[in-house]
């Protein structure tokens, strides 16, 4: 007798076999026809009881959600849409699941429902697909970056810097609330704290991930990274998963193309490997699509944005450029620009980088050399002396997936841009030793997680994509 | 030309190809030959200056550390331990390193002085190949659980419960400190703060993952978890990664296959892949073993040890069995213990977890069936009533490298486990759910990552495998 997976069953061809399966009633109708799901597979298997030789005691405990042992025959199917099912000898009921108080009916549930019950949602078919191929989606990223001898860096989650100012910090401590003890000059001793300093939750492991590629050459980060910025989006979580790769002797350009390879690359690994999960979310997506003014709708399904993106190169052109289309596009024009665009050196917002996407050139754009002064201290600063070699990578109905740049690797410049900018150097000695032996061009960028498996599933709010979302006022589970 | 690197030139056999190449100096001597090293892989390549036709300026510059670009042929070697070398044509200094202020020298340096130079420590033999080895293990964690239809899953970082109780928890807030609001009845109001409610960072991921086991069937863990403890131990860190496999339908025998599958499965991954690592930190441990007193020596070579265990099976006993064996071994009945077994129920120390694995059996140990009342309340309780299914895999040198259990599925079990310690039901109404609607048979454990690391780099201090340690008072980089 074979134990086995609803997958596997689904896809073996031998008929007649001794089947023994354990999983979850989705359905149970005409006291007959159980769908029957273990996780492995979007799809249900069907197992036909023998209701005349089943005591009516069990049959009335098989309801949605409980757990179940089948013991069976595989046969052909005569049913729509399964070529095989379970001819079941034996039935057992492992865990029983009231219908009275079980949340998960077979019905629509709205997501803000199924987020209240997110210890159950991924009982649904809508987050058993998602889950499946956020996991998948990572392990593609691994996959990418090991097969090209990237070494993978675990920087540290707690850190007692918050120089790199990517945004608010959560305080880490071991403090009593309103009980830290204070100095003699009145201020807080932290000293006394468990590190012996203030500490917080990281934002970013770039910095820490530089001292890797100057040392191993190609390295890259995968972890959670934390603002505690009051965000009440459908993009912002407080917690989020960040790959950040970091590679030394490597410039801008072969940044972005080290960008558009690997994000070609996992989206392709995924076409590949879910081909159930995303048929079932292409669906899924194009059900909520029709409920929207036509004017709101995609052009294309969820499967057509996947392979335009896999299939077309991503268009490259300079903040400077971006800046005269944007001046001279008809919504500037019209001042249907809530933020309109005057002059070099605005800071682009989210209106402006989803025209450049999803109206100007209607495919993925990487965008480069922006204004010094609207980035990051540790972007080279390019010969013009306003320009650093950054760039974003942004993506229709997603924005921003990607941010980077070449490192600023000449000692001075990166400490008089510190200096310029109050960054103290005793917070940052190990980042400019970086510089001062044996510094080098080097590049990388960042990559929000949530972000990426948002775009590959076409979830719409970022809180569906994760499994248990931290957000303003809510830390459940 | 072949724009390359030093681990794929080492492997290639054309010679008299043109190759470029970029690294930094690990030693120059006799102004001629340069031990360049670029970190994918633990070798240098010779390069050979023409010295006669190279600047004296530039030659100055060629300290230990510098970055170089070098273009040059590939040439068969004179000299000894290698076979092919490169002779320049043209070189050049990328970066230089002031040899009088460059804290890596060509020396051996302490573990102590590196761990404070962490941020260069890479640039070390020794430091290199732990970090290689300690991504490819990473690599190998993610083959063995997606190869198997494992899903990955993120649990978070942030939790709003202290309920599991595996240790002491780091607090996290956005509360300024000694700043927080009271409310009207002089308590703390946490409902102002950030999340709403008081929030730590996590000690496991174990209660989430079985969400997803109990849904998807078969869920792990990599993630980083925290310990507020103030343990100054080789052993012991405040933030490291941990593994949590968790199985629906699967039971203590199951998961204890699991465990040694998995082990076995990553340990020779490493065998294979990091070969030239490995012998590396082989000798090393050699060497560092010769200054130890001749008791105190492993019997083992490191990649002895590492096939030892990769070639035998784990010894499985009860945790009955194993009092039986301390009480009647020569150590206990000669007071040597510190803590001297004398009746069932004790709690074992490393040193009886240690007397088992190196001393009596001489192989890797899985005890189970534990007491209950010296283990977590989620774990199953045996038909005695008194013993738990609970294990633990202990490695020679190491002790306890892996916990787990069955956990206990039936929903009354556990709410009276729950209610005896005190574990308020409103804190895990969740994870009670799962015993509520389709309960089932399931199982998992964790592996702490960076012991796992230590085993298989022989590396002795937990500090040095792991990129930047936190520890009581140190938090540095």
């Amino acid at each position: 007798m074979m134990k086995t997976s609803v997958a596997e069953i689904l896809q073996t061809e031998a008929l007649l076999q001794e089947v023994q399966l354990k999983g979850w009633v989705r359905t149970f109708r005409s006291n007959r026809f159980i769908a029957l799901n273990d996780g492995s597979t979007i799809n249900n298997i069907q197992c036909v009881i023998d209701f005349e030789n089943t005591p009516e005691e069990t049959l009335k405990r098989i309801n949605t959600g409980a757990a179940i042992a089948v013991k069976g025959t595989l046969a052909e199917s005569q049913g729509r849409g399964q070529s095989v099912e379970i001819q079941v000898s034996e039935i057992e009921i492992l865990g029983d699941s009231n219908p009275d108080e079980y949340p998960i009916q077979p019905k629509k549930h709205s997501f803000e429902f199924l987020r209240e019950n997110a210890h159950l949602r991924m009982r649904t078919n809508t987050f058993s697909a998602v889950m499946r191929v956020r996991s998948k989606l990572s392990f593609a990223v691994h996959q990418y970056f090991q097969e090209r001898d990237f070494n993978y860096v675990n920087t540290p989650i707690i850190t007692g810097s918050d120089a790199e100012g990517a945004g608010e910090m959560f305080r880490v401590t071991t403090f009593k609330d309103n009980e830290a003890p204070i100095d003699e000059n009145g201020n807080i001793d932290y000293s006394k704290d468990f590190f012996g300093k203030e500490t917080n939750l990281t934002v970013s492991g770039q910095l820490e991930a530089e001292t890797f590629a100057m040392s191993l050459g190609k390295a890259y980060t995968f972890g959670p990274t934390f603002r505690a910025e009051n965000s009440n989006t459908t993009r912002h979580l407080a917690e989020f998963w960040m790959i950040e790769p970091e590679v030394a002797f490597m410039d801008l350009d072969g940044n972005m193309d080290l960008a558009e390879d690997f994000i070609k690359y996992v989206i392709n690994a995924i076409l590949e490997r879910c081909k159930d999960d995303l048929a079932f979310l292409d669906q899924r997506l194009t059900q909520e699509e029709k409920s929207k003014p036509q004017a709101q709708r995609s052009e294309m399904s969820l499967l057509e944005k996947l392979k335009f993106v896999v299939d077309n190169d991503f268009k490259r052109i300079s903040y400077t450029e971006a800046i005269d289309i944007l001046r001279n596009s008809k919504p500037n024009k019209k001042k249907k620009f809530q933020f309109p665009i005057n002059e070099w050196g605005a800071d682009l917002q989210s209106e402006h980088e989803r025209f450049l996407v999803e109206k100007h050139f209607k495919c993925p754009v990487i965008l480069f050399d922006y204004p010094a002064n609207i980035k990051a201290f540790y972007m080279r600063l390019n010969d013009d002396g306003k320009t650093v070699r950054a760039m974003d990578v942004l993506f229709p109905g997603i924005g921003e997936i990607v941010g980077g740049s070449q490192r600023e690797e000449r000692y001075d410049v990166l400490g008089e841009k510190m200096k310029a900018l109050d960054i103290p150097e005793e917070e940052l000695w190990w980042y400019l030793d970086l510089r001062k032996f044996g510094t080098a061009v080097h590049s990388g960028f960042g990559l929000g997680f949530e972000r990426l498996v948002q775009f590959v599933t076409g979830m719409s709010n970022i809180r569906d994509v994760i499994p248990f979302p931290r957000t303003p006022q809510n830390a459940e589970f």
